[in-house]
């Protein structure tokens, strides 16, 4: 019986999905038309922008409690539904900013203004986060018109600084923590472990921000009269940089490895049987080959294993033509990713410390410290990840994998220490969805097949022993 | 009496150039404006402005057959003033094209904006090579119109092509020949060894110009999806740059210094004996020490030593904050400066060869081979060198230094090979001449004392024996 009638109201609330696919990429195409840079100032105004559509939205889909709460950068969207006073309630935590577009011209179409191909829609904020927030949004809506009711109390927490490593967010948290008391967390802003592949995240890198910067002589000198006699800040600083890694692979800077917590077989053997097909991988990516430390499989590298990424670098001339000029400084950009239980303090520490005792006398280095991140990770086995799992499977029709994945979102380290409470870590986003990068996207059935499992899990919840 | 014939003479042309020095000033300001930086295509018309503006000058001050020759890329100025024929002629090779002047916000003034500040005009060209280029038309317009004619048949050679390694001149003087026959070549376009010594150069530095790019995913990565597992551009394009050399020092490229001369124990002991005051300089460049190749001094690693130096690098991300991408590539400027008798093409190709074959499979290195210029050096004891010592020593009062110095005029060499004649290099430009960075600058003595040497040097020369 009830098995049939669960079946029953599902139809219903797929229906209602369906039905109305055209107004839900109308409203998405909206949201994601708002450029919200948010580690760029001259967006901030845009950041605010989408805050409140956001807020807009929210109320407009009945939720009680709508608040855009300014902080020191960029607003945290409240909302919330509390149905069944005294029984559970879940935090949904998603972000609305996104990262910068450049290079820009790398995209087929413009990064602001959404558009669909290949069963697809291409727009920055596609699948980190806004597209996978909005597929909550469409849940909760289709809960509220279809059944009049959710299940399950629910309050959502939307911030806008999450790519700038979440830099309010503590503090807000701190000062609200009856308004953001919870029972569970819930959380779309990672991606599945193959294309169409269920995937629940157990496990997330941690996040350690730099800047080195080398200075030479005080001004620009000509290389023909200066070349030889005087350190290069570009020479210095690749070599500072090639010293970090013995090749591509293992971390040279000592100090890097302490506390990461070695993998054990039965932790290998769960990774090994995750789907994660390295050749076509490859061949998506277009590499001859992988690279990275020596005793670990490439997906092994990218998921549970520390790595130190260049992930900008500049100097001296870079116009047309050549310069003979030897520049007065060099900088480059650098993050980490931890994994448990690395320290992230100490290890921002111990690179600067690296960059700092090998420059040489003839020429002098700064090293910038920023925003630090801790590792994640979680019970695979927990009642909630159970009813998401149920969930994922029935809406998707395939087994759904449970991975430790290698992207960093440091809030979820923060929710879980401060509430103490599970967090659930659902994708919606593929491998393949062009996340921090050109030409970003996210399936279409993010507008149906997501928020239709999204609905199996809040029924899932009302019923599980959390 | 030949002997106070010639100071009465010469006290005529000082007077002149003393009385005309403010129009003097405005003329070469009027030359200095001009945006004339031959490799940026941007500035096409402006470098062909700056020949227009220099022909007619020179059609102004007395000089015959003035031409503004096209060539595939910046026209080059031909004048001359044969009074004398079948007496010896010299071919005054300079050019009219200057550097880029970026970083432009690091000029105190603007570049194309000429100020007079400290006994010094500023502008991008004040001494590379516009100014002085304009105190040989001023010795020579002193000759024409105080003593109505020149000592010594005179040809004009100024092209727009110097800073980018003079591509189209080859070309043109195989083809005229005849047009630029002479029995000395006399070229004003390299600094003093220190500030105020006289000096003529007799040996320059050789260039090798490259870029390097290395390509890795065919597009930019999520640094948290992927780090670890591809190899990173940036990372493998510092690794390839740092192993260029053992630290700051020795250049570690397979047959790099193939064909090196030694230097004699002659050789070092003139070298150490020339002025220069490494702790002077040091501190004039803002540096704590000094760097580059063991079992040399500054002085010997910045003239007669070979280098490699990365004159710019650029790859992922340069704006504010941070972004955490593996970009997809990644690239660097490179101009190795090379000594007698290292073979420009060779040195090239062994640059390139090491890239190639240090790149690891994960990823794929381009090198784009650009201009090369042989190193070039001559006989310090010419009697054309021996007339260019004495009036500079009588001009400035001092004694004059000949040394090889480490930039490089391709043309020189160039000169040197299709005409087998002397060069002679007087240096008008300071040590501290700020040329190819911000605050270009070079002495108001340029309209005196510079043009007084030359006028010396050209009646010497009419009684020399060449």
């Amino acid at each position: 019986m009830r098995e049939s009638g669960r079946r029953f109201e599902t139809g219903a609330l797929e229906a209602y999905l369906r039905e109305h696919e055209a107004r839900h990429l109308a409203e998405l195409f909206e949201f994601l038309s708002i450029p919200s840079v948010s580690t760029l100032p001259e967006h901030r105004a845009d950041v605010r922008r989408a805050a409140e559509w956001l807020a807009g939205y929210l109320e407009r889909i009945g939720f009680d409690n709508v608040s855009v709460f300014p902080t020191e950068l960029h607003p945290i969207v409240y909302a919330e539904r509390i149905e069944h006073p005294g029984a559970p309630t879940a935090l949904i935590y998603g972000h609305y900013d996104v990262q910068p577009v450049d290079p820009v011209h790398r995209w087929t179409t413009p990064p602001f203004e959404p558009a669909v191909r290949d069963g697809k829609i291409w727009a920055r904020g596609a699948s980190d986060d806004k597209g996978q927030v909005f597929a909550h949004l469409l849940a909760l809506r289709a809960l509220i018109e279809v059944e009049g009711r959710l299940p399950f109390n629910v309050k959502l927490l939307i911030e806008g600084e999450e790519e700038v490593t979440s830099v309010s967010l503590p503090k807000f948290l701190e000062e609200n923590k009856d308004l953001i008391r919870a029972d569970l967390v819930v959380i779309s802003d990672t991606t599945m472990v193959a294309e169409g592949v269920p995937t629940i995240c157990c496990g997330l890198r941690g996040l350690v921000d730099l800047e080195v910067s080398v200075y030479g002589a005080k001004r620009d000198l000509h290389s023909g009269l200066y070349g030889g006699m005087v350190a290069n800040p570009i020479h210095v600083l690749v070599q500072l940089l090639a010293s970090l890694r013995q090749g591509q692979g293992r971390i040279l800077v000592p100090g890097f490895y302490d506390g990461v917590a070695e993998l054990s077989e039965r932790e290998r053997r769960e990774i090994a049987a995750l789907p994660f097909d390295e050749s076509a991988v490859a061949r998506e990516l277009g590499v001859a080959a992988f690279d990275g430390e020596p005793g670990y499989t490439p997906h092994e590298r990218a998921t549970v294993r520390p790595t130190v990424e260049v992930n900008g670098i500049w100097g001296g001339f870079q116009g047309e033509g050549s310069k003979t000029v030897i520049p007065s400084e060099a900088h480059a950009k650098i993050t980490c990713r931890l994994v448990p239980d690395q320290d992230p303090v100490r290890v921002q520490e111990a690179v600067a410390a690296h960059f700092i005792k090998n420059c040489p006398p003839s020429a002098t280095v700064k090293v910038r410290k920023g925003a630090v991140a801790r590792p994640w990770r979680c019970d695979p086995d927990s009642p909630a990840i159970r009813a998401a799992v149920r969930a994922l499977e029935e809406a998707y029709g395939r087994p759904v994998a449970k991975a430790r994945l290698g992207g960093s979102i440091p809030v979820v380290e923060t929710l879980d220490r401060m509430l103490a409470v599970p967090c659930v870590l659902i994708a919606f986003a593929q491998p393949g969805c062009n996340a921090h990068a050109p030409d970003e996207n996210i399936p279409l059935s993010t507008l149906q097949t997501a928020p239709a499992a999204l609905v199996r899990f809040w029924r899932n919840l009302a019923e599980a022993d959390l």
